[in-house]
């Protein structure tokens, strides 16, 4: 009998769609890999009647249920008087919280506003959860059939509270078997071509395979029953890497987290004690930009509105030439350069593609490679930084040029 | 007395995550502006007996729902026979939904697999809702208090449907009168401060004041009763203004849109066909990725690790004169110069603030702000960009230096 989970989402901002509810998918993928069933997502305003209401609802149909929103210090934020209201248990000063929350201001050489002493107000018993990155402390507490747990709406804020504390706690209060993922990250080959490379797969008997086209990657998704052992796991896993080839730059859960592409190029870098330049032009700062806090990164120039004319060949040469001419002066042991040529109408039409000329001049000679990016604007541009340091992450990974 | 309504999503890949839920935003946020009372969003996944329970639950407190997905022909889409379940009203088989189904494969020359006259079957007396993309029909029925529209889950094919027929015939059924939400968007001022700001503010009876913290700025939503009148709803829009100062830039609503801090500042510029140059340091990039495809922005340059050190006086006038080089050097209008200090600790360690040293040259002289910077690396890099490009909208908006 598999526990049931449900996801709860407060705010105005959600139920009149001005935001769309990231955080009810991000927190349904918790609880499904720690084995929960989950089964509904809802999402109300701040009326305090309709919370009361689904409180009360909830806690006779489900054994778990993380709720995020409604603890920020304005006057819609109800979530801890909803609760106190829906389940009898007063509201009682925390004078840990308020401490948390004092001297988050005094970190920053500021007066905290009177409103934000009513987030030091939780349900009597309530477990706190502190919050490293904002004021809002978030608390769980068991009502009737099930453990609610209350996080910030600030999806940074709710994401580190779940990793710090929240995922440990789960498993810890409950019975659960989760299944097991394997996550194959790609990058530079589409979902549909992915799942065609991937036809020919034999799995175990219940696993499922998935896949999710993310921003930044394609991943394809190995869902094990809790019996299949890892060695059976890790074969299957090897079997899809190897149909799918060099666009795997990372493994996530055999057991351990490569995690995503800068990851992967962050950790080969600083291995070595490797310094790195980089020219970038498609994606106009977004190279430097995703590298904020890498110390390997010495020097970031930006060349705008600089397409290149010309034969394929003719950028691939010239790239390669600005790799190393970029070497040089910055003295680096890495130079990454970037040009692109538009294939046709404007970078900014979503249905004209652009040709990116990455090369990469390192301790061994140059190398380049020649790849496309398509859709609007902002994708290319994204697709462009990320493709950049894949001749990086492919340099590292395949350790011959 | 406003109409309630809810939206519900059906499908096993929301409610365990796979997929974000971005129709029930789109969705609400057509119904606000129709002049609905959102209340609820609900999902679930591919469960009979849940759907059945969900229907009659929301037949019971809402006057209009809309539902997407469950409308597919697999053996997981279960709408209709739910909808009928839960109204004891049997399915029929509708010719003409399956003439259409029948025409949409014929358009592609393939043969309609027998699964899909599964699709033609309707509750008995619903009114069929034509899909001009796809081969599953919507329809709609009142069921107890609640008029019922079913959509499919497909983003394009929903709002096709909804556009082309769902938003008029909500306007013929239902007696609305939409109310009237104004925003005023602000940066540089944290959400409590504002809200201590605006205590003082009164409000027409029924209007409702509400915040809303976004990563790049802080919104207020001043959300007025359809009858209170355009005069009333600008005088209590330019008295909160007033009283929370220039950290607003930008009033959406009144009726016109401004948009966010980027499309104020590109207005600014493309309107005297300025150019600009900028030298980045905290943002790391991000000013420059942020104006992409914004031809005004003619240069930028990158200064990785560049924290400067010594009196705030001399940081400030450092920016200064690289701010008039720089307009002197790339013959720009406008030349905008970002440097930075550390308080304490590092940029990236969250409790460290920076303090950012903006300057801009102008055709009438250089103008400078000091401003502080706290949270994550990742934060503060944001706040930096955002808080650059914020120099350049108070030149604007304030006309004089």
């Amino acid at each position: 009998m598999n526990l049931i989970a449900e996801i709860f989402s407060q705010g105005a901002e959600i139920v009149t769609g001005q935001t769309v509810d990231s955080n009810a998918a991000w927190l349904s993928q918790q609880l499904t890999e720690l084995g929960f069933s989950l089964k509904r997502h809802t999402a109300v305003g701040d009326d305090l009647p309709d919370l009361v209401d689904l409180f009360g609802e909830i806690a006779r149909r489900a054994d778990c249920c993380i709720c995020t929103g409604g603890l920020g210090p304005t006057c819609d934020d109800l979530t801890a008087e909803a609760v106190s209201a829906a389940s009898g248990v007063p509201l009682e000063f925390d004078a840990a919280a308020f401490a948390a929350i004092q001297a988050y201001y005094a970190r920053r050489q500021r007066t905290m506003p009177e409103a934000n002493r009513k987030q030091a107000l939780l349900p009597a018993g309530a477990l706190r959860i502190d919050n490293r990155f904002g004021t809002a402390p978030g608390f769980a507490l068991q009502f009737e059939r099930c453990w609610f747990v209350f996080l910030p709406g600030v999806p940074f804020e709710m994401k580190q509270m779940f990793d710090d504390w929240v995922r440990a706690d789960l498993l810890q209060r409950f019975a659960l078997r989760p299944d097991h993922l394997v996550t194959l990250r790609c990058i530079g080959l589409g979902e549909s071509a992915i799942q065609e490379k991937l036809e020919p797969l034999a799995l175990p008997p219940g696993a499922v395979l998935g896949f999710r086209a993310a921003p930044d990657e394609v991943q394809v998704k190995l869902l094990f029953p809790a019996e299949v052992p890892e060695a059976e796991r890790r074969r299957v896993a090897a079997e899809a890497a190897a149909r799918i080839g060099d666009y795997v730059f990372a493994v996530d859960g055999l057991p351990d987290v490569q995690g995503d592409l800068l990851a992967v190029v962050d950790a080969a870098l600083n291995a070595g004690q490797y310094s790195l330049a980089v020219l970038e032009t498609a994606s106009h700062g977004l190279l430097a930009a995703k590298c904020l806090g890498r110390p390997w990164l010495q020097h970031a120039e930006l060349r705008l509105n600089s397409a290149v004319a010309g034969a394929a060949d003719a950028g691939e040469i010239r790239a390669e030439a600005l790799a190393n001419d970029l070497r040089a002066e910055q003295q680096t042991d890495f130079a990454l350069v970037q040009l692109y040529a538009i294939d046709s109408g404007s970078f900014y039409d979503k249905d004209s593609g652009i040709v990116l000329y990455n090369a990469l001049a390192t301790p061994q000679g140059v190398v380049s490679r020649r790849l496309t990016a398509h859709g609007a604007g902002i994708h290319k541009q994204n697709q462009a930084a990320l493709l950049a340091l894949d001749l990086l992450r492919r340099y590292f990974q395949n350790s011959c040029l």
